[in-house]
């Protein structure tokens, strides 16, 4: 029996669009093992949309195959179970970790005749953007860059000591109509600042400085396009900040909002978004994470 | 007497347009005194365009007087001298290490009323941007942020074993010639690439992982509309990348080329973008430089 975890993640911290995640200790746990014949997947935790679809719909399927496809390989049976705790289609990540976590256990059922770069690359494919499935990878806090078609990262040991508050609307968002409203260029001055607040960001977390990172962290080229999609948007960002994170914005393509906060400031903090949210008539649940520092791995 | 020292400075690092910059151990000193009367600027050194020219026009004078003006006082007399060792309208923070060290002369020579983080703000004001002033201030790699009309910064402990190869052109580009051909808009993949670049940069060198800054450091929004006033730009590069050199970009506004090297390749690389401007008719002086981790400090 293969087990792997894979972790959320969020995308993009408000200006490090494409390019800036984290991985949160929230996690998506397959166990697999190939069998005489048969496929059978297995559900237990959070039941939604993507894994309750048949298995050739299923994500995590989807990502298995294509490992043994790669390999020349076609099992003759397979048992799945999945237990996911990740919202689906909420901007933190899933199916990143479907993808991640189906192909790292397609690859240890067949003895692993991949490299984890290998992987990454494949995984970066089907997902189709970097910035999820790189810190799902690798843990903690990631800079993606794609560079003529192939993947590199580096990952920051930075921010280990923050609080992540994630507000999570009822309805689904998808990455397709969250993109859909991207402009195709972008005026001077908002790439400029964008650029900097960005490249701030990332250096007020590698310094540990969290004194201006709610500046940094306000996007204002790509947030303010997506928060037609999100009643409350920019109250639930300064209910956040007035109740004193360091800094929020948009999961990923949304609809959730996220929040880094000091350690016994997230449950204010999470209070204020999901009234904020209540507000506008949105219903959240708010989850309470941290920082996951590991990535995808085998347990 | 007062001693101040300002190292030059390269912005930009290719992709991190107006936001990063490196302090380089190449200075301007400038050591003055208040005087019973009259204005008397004395030479040593390099002698160039802008410290030829009269009191009134000298930038170093100039970033004095806003200073005693801010502090409304009027100096009946002033000695300056002026040792400038910064190559001028080259590209390398001439005109941030005068408009700093003139400002931190003054300050001194008026028993210090106003905070080094005062000063900071209006030499951005007087030099326009922040990705000089910044680095020359503080010393070191730093990520400049303009929020709100507001300088933000952040220093970076990292890059200290660099060496920077700055290969200088005999020929000046002024920054605001530089700056005309910047466009009004630019598209989102180049956008997104940038971003990306700038990021992946800032952590490699975070790292101390060189092995793919060469990428990182391609900035393809600015550099390739600048090239048209820098007879074998791209020549230059790839001269200095096939010699060995970890990266390389235009110098701020330019005309100057910089590269990054590993300790013992410097000479090989310096000699490469030498050669390869010779062929395109461009004679240059080439500078071996290191990462200044102080910044303007009185001496």
């Amino acid at each position: 029996m293969v087990r792997v975890r894979a972790p959320a993640t969020t995308a993009n911290l408000g200006p490090g669009f494409d390019t800036l995640g984290m991985a949160l200790n929230l996690y998506l746990q397959v166990e697999a093992e190939l069998m005489g014949s048969g496929i059978e997947i297995v559900f237990s935790g959070v039941r939604d949309r993507l894994v309750m679809e048949s298995p050739q719909e299923n994500l995590i399927y989807k990502a298995m195959n294509l490992v043994f496809k790669k390999a020349l390989y076609q099992p003759t049976g397979l048992y799945i179970e999945i237990d996911n705790d990740i919202p689906i289609g909420k901007g933190l990540g899933s199916s990143a970790a479907a993808i991640v976590a189906g192909m790292f256990t397609a690859n240890r059922l067949i003895g692993d005749p991949f490299s984890s770069e290998e992987l990454l690359r494949w995984a970066v494919a089907m997902e189709g953007h970097a910035d999820n499935v790189v810190p799902c990878r690798t843990g903690g806090l990631t800079v993606a860059m794609v560079y003529k078609g192939e993947v590199f990262y580096q990952r920051v040991q930075a921010g280990q000591e923050l609080q992540v508050v994630a507000a999570v609307p009822e309805f689904i968002l998808t990455t397709e109509q969250s993109r859909s409203v991207l402009p195709s260029s972008i005026a001077l001055p908002e790439v400029i600042s964008n650029l900097q607040r960005a490249c701030f960001l990332l250096a007020s977390l590698y310094n540990g400085d969290f004194s201006h990172i709610d500046k940094a962290m306000q996007d204002m080229v790509f947030q303010p396009l997506r928060q037609q999609f999100i009643p409350g948007f920019q109250q639930v960002l300064k209910s956040a900040l007035a109740a004193g994170a360091l800094g929020t914005a948009l999961s990923g393509a949304g609809p959730s909002v996220m929040a880094f906060t000091r350690a016994g400031q997230e449950t204010v903090v999470g209070q204020a978004m999901a009234e904020a949210f209540g507000e506008a008539g949105v219903k959240v649940q708010v989850l309470y994470l941290k920082p996951d520092m590991q990535g995808v791995h085998y347990y």
